[in-house]
C-alpha cells in the first residue's frame, strides 16, 4: 500500500519552494520505509532543483541528507527493524551487479546510481528526495545512525560527511600528514572535524580571516587567509592533500604550490568553469589534480562509524520547513556555520 | 689537471649550433672522468638552447642522454673504473642531504638538482652536456650500461627512458592493465616498449594513424587516430593509465574520459599553455591528472637493468655531429623514428 508524506519541493526551476503531498510505494519485500526525522540541506539541492546541472522535471522534492526511524519493513530485510534510527544519503539505488557495485562503490555504478531525488527511479517513476517526512528505501542503501549520535546533527554526514571522509581516507589522511582544507563551508567544516580525527594536521585555507576562531575551534592547527598573498609562499610544499571544497573557479597552479612532492589536491566541489592548470605545477613534484564523489554504502557506514567513534556531528542550524527558501538564500550566500537541517516535524504544519 | 672535449654547441638563443671546444674541470677524488662515445638529441635539447623556458646563458653544449667508457676515476671512487661502460642522465649532481635526495629522487632535491647543461654547477661554472667527447661527472650520478644493450640506441634510454619508466612503474603499470600512450615520438616509443615489457596491454593515441605499424610493432596492440571522433567513443572509460608525452595543448577532457575509475592521466611533456579541465572530468571517475618528472638514479639504474633484461633499447638514427642543426630541425617537426644519436667521435673531425 502506497503511502503519502508531506514535503517540501519546486513546481519549476525558479519557483520557490512549497508545500507538496508527494506518494511513497508501497514497501516491497526488500524495502524499509522511513519517518524522516531531519533532514540537512546541500548547496547540491539549490543546484539540482535549479538546472544549474542539467534540466529537471517537476515538482521536485530535495533532500539527501535523512535521517529518521524505521517505521515498517519488507518481509524479506533481515537488517533493520521498526524503531532503528537510520538515513540515507545521495543514492537509493544502483544496478548491483556491475563491478563498481559489487565492489561497494554505487557511485560509480556503470548504468547510473539511481539519486535520491530527481533521478528514473527503478519503476519508471522520478525520485524525490528527503525535504518529506517519509521515505521507501531498498534496504540495502539504508545506514545505520549509531548510538550517540545527535539525529539532527548527523543529517549532514550523509552527504558533506561522506564526500570528505572518502578522500581524506583514500588519499592517506592520518598521522605525519599535513591537509589543507579550502573553503569553511558545510564540506569544508566536515573535512577539518574528520581530517583531525584521522590525526592529521589540518590547515584550512578560505579567502578570509572571518571564520578563524571557528576553524581553530573545528580541529586546524593552521587558518590562513588566501587573499593574503604571503599564504601561498609561506605554504609553499607544505601540504601532503588537500580537499578543495569550494566551487568556485580558483587559480590551481597557486594551490598546487603547496602540495609537497606526491602531493593530491582533491575537488570535492565541482566548478563549472574548467580549471586552468600549468603542466609545470603538477611534473615538477609529481603532484596530482583529482577528483572525488560522495562514497559507496558501505564507506558512509563506515564513515557513521568513525563519527561515532569520535564524537563527530555537523555544527548545524535547526530551521523549521516554513525557512527553507530563506535558508536557501542563506546558503547562495555563505551565510551558514555550517549546515542547515530541516526538523521535518514541521512539514505536516506547513501543509 | 683539466681536460678539453671537443663538442657542439649554440653562442645564442638563435644561433645554429656549431664546433666548441669546452674544458672540463680536474678529476676530483669522487668524479668519473668520461669518453663519450654517443648522446641522444632530446627535444628539451632544443627548447633550453632556445631559450623556451628561461633565459640561458652562452655558450651552451646540450645533451643529456650520454653513454661512454669510463676513462679515468678519482682516488676515492670505488664503483667504477677506466673501461666500464657507463652513462649519464638529466642530472650531474644534487645536495645530497635533502629528503629527496636521500630518498634517491635527486630530481626533486629541494636546493635543486645540478642539471647536466646550462645549470651552476656546485663550483660556480655552468654545466655543458653531452654533446661532447668527454665528460667529468661525480660518481654518484653515473650508471653502469648493463651488457648487451647497443650502446647507441641505449643512450636514449638516459632521459626518454627513464622519463617513461618511471610513471609507468609509479602508476602500476602491469599485467591486467591497458596502458594509453599519447604520442608515438622519443618518449613515446619508449612508453610503448616499457609498458608492454611490464605486462600491460598498450593502445597508442597519435594524431593519425600514419605510424600505426610501427606502434603495432613496438608492441601496442591497438593504435587509434585522435583526429578519428569515434576513438574517444570507443576507448570511453577503458584505460587504466595514460602516459601523455604531447608537449601540445590538448582537449584534457577527452583524455580523462579514457580513463577508468580512479585512472590517472600524467603528463610527461610540458605543453607551454595551461591545461584546461572539467572539474567533473576528474570528480565523477576519481580520476587525476598528474605529471612526473625523469626519476632518480636509483630508478635510473633499475630501468637500464630492467631493458637489459627486456632487450629494450630506443629505435634511433645515428648522425655525424655536421647533422645536429639538420636533426633539430627534424625533431621540431616530429620527424624522426624515434630518436637522433650523435656519433661523437665525428666531434673532433668537426672541430
Amino acid at each position: 500500500m502506497t503511502t503519502t508524506a508531506a514535503a517540501y519541493g519546486a513546481s519549476s526551476a525558479t519557483a520557490p519552494l512549497e508545500p507538496l503531498t508527494i506518494e511513497r510505494r508501497a514497501v516491497g519485500p526488500h524495502d524499509v520505509r522511513i519517518d524522516i526525522h531531519f533532514c540537512g540541506i546541500c548547496h547540491s539541492d539549490i543546484h539540482t532543483v535549479r538546472g544549474d546541472w542539467r534540466p529537471q522535471q517537476y515538482p521536485l522534492v530535495p533532500g539527501h541528507e535523512i535521517v529518521g526511524t524505521v517505521a515498517e519493513v519488507g518481509a524479506e530485510v533481515t537488517g533493520f527493524q521498526p524503531g532503528d534510527q537510520v538515513g540515507v544519503g545521495c543514492m537509493v539505488n544502483s544496478c548491483g551487479e556491475c563491478e563498481h557495485c559489487r565492489a561497494g562503490e554505487e557511485q560509480f555504478c556503470v548504468p547510473g546510481a539511481v539519486f535520491t531525488y530527481g533521478s528514473p527511479d527503478k519503476d519508471g517513476t522520478l525520485t524525490q528526495g528527503g525535504y518529506a517526512t517519509g521515505i521507501v528505501v531498498t534496504e540495502g542503501f539504508v545506514v545505520r545512525i549509531p548510538e550517540g549520535l545527535a539525529l539532527d546533527a548527523a543529517a549532514p554526514l550523509l552527504c558533506a560527511g561522506i564526500t570528505t571522509y572518502s578522500p581524506l581516507k583514500r588519499w592517506g589522511a592520518g598521522p605525519g600528514k599535513r591537509v589543507g582544507v579550502i573553503g569553511l563551508g558545510g564540506l569544508g567544516h566536515m573535512a577539518v572535524k574528520i581530517a583531525k580525527a584521522m590525526g592529521a594536521e589540518v590547515v584550512v585555507l578560505s579567502q578570509s580571516l572571518s571564520k578563524k576562531d571557528d576553524g581553530l575551534r573545528l580541529g586546524a592547527s593552521d587558518y590562513r587567509a588566501t587573499s593574503d598573498k604571503t599564504t601561498f609562499k609561506e605554504l609553499a610544499a607544505s601540504l601532503d592533500l588537500i580537499i578543495n571544497t569550494v566551487s568556485a573557479t580558483l587559480p590551481m597552479d597557486r594551490y598546487l604550490g603547496l602540495l609537497k612532492i606526491d602531493g593530491a589536491l582533491v575537488n570535492v566541489g565541482l566548478p563549472s568553469e574548467p580549471m586552468a592548470v600549468n603542466a609545470f605545477s603538477l611534473t615538477h613534484a609529481r603532484r596530482s589534480l583529482s577528483g572525488s564523489l560522495i562514497g559507496g554504502i558501505r564507506e558512509t557506514q563506515e564513515m557513521l562509524d568513525f563519527c561515532a567513534e569520535h564524537g563527530i556531528t555537523a555544527d548545524i542550524e535547526l530551521i523549521d520547513a516554513a525557512q527553507i527558501n530563506e535558508a536557501w538564500e542563506r546558503v547562495l550566500n555563505s551565510d551558514v556555520r555550517y549546515r542547515f537541517v530541516i526538523d521535518t516535524a514541521t512539514l505536516d504544519a506547513a501543509d
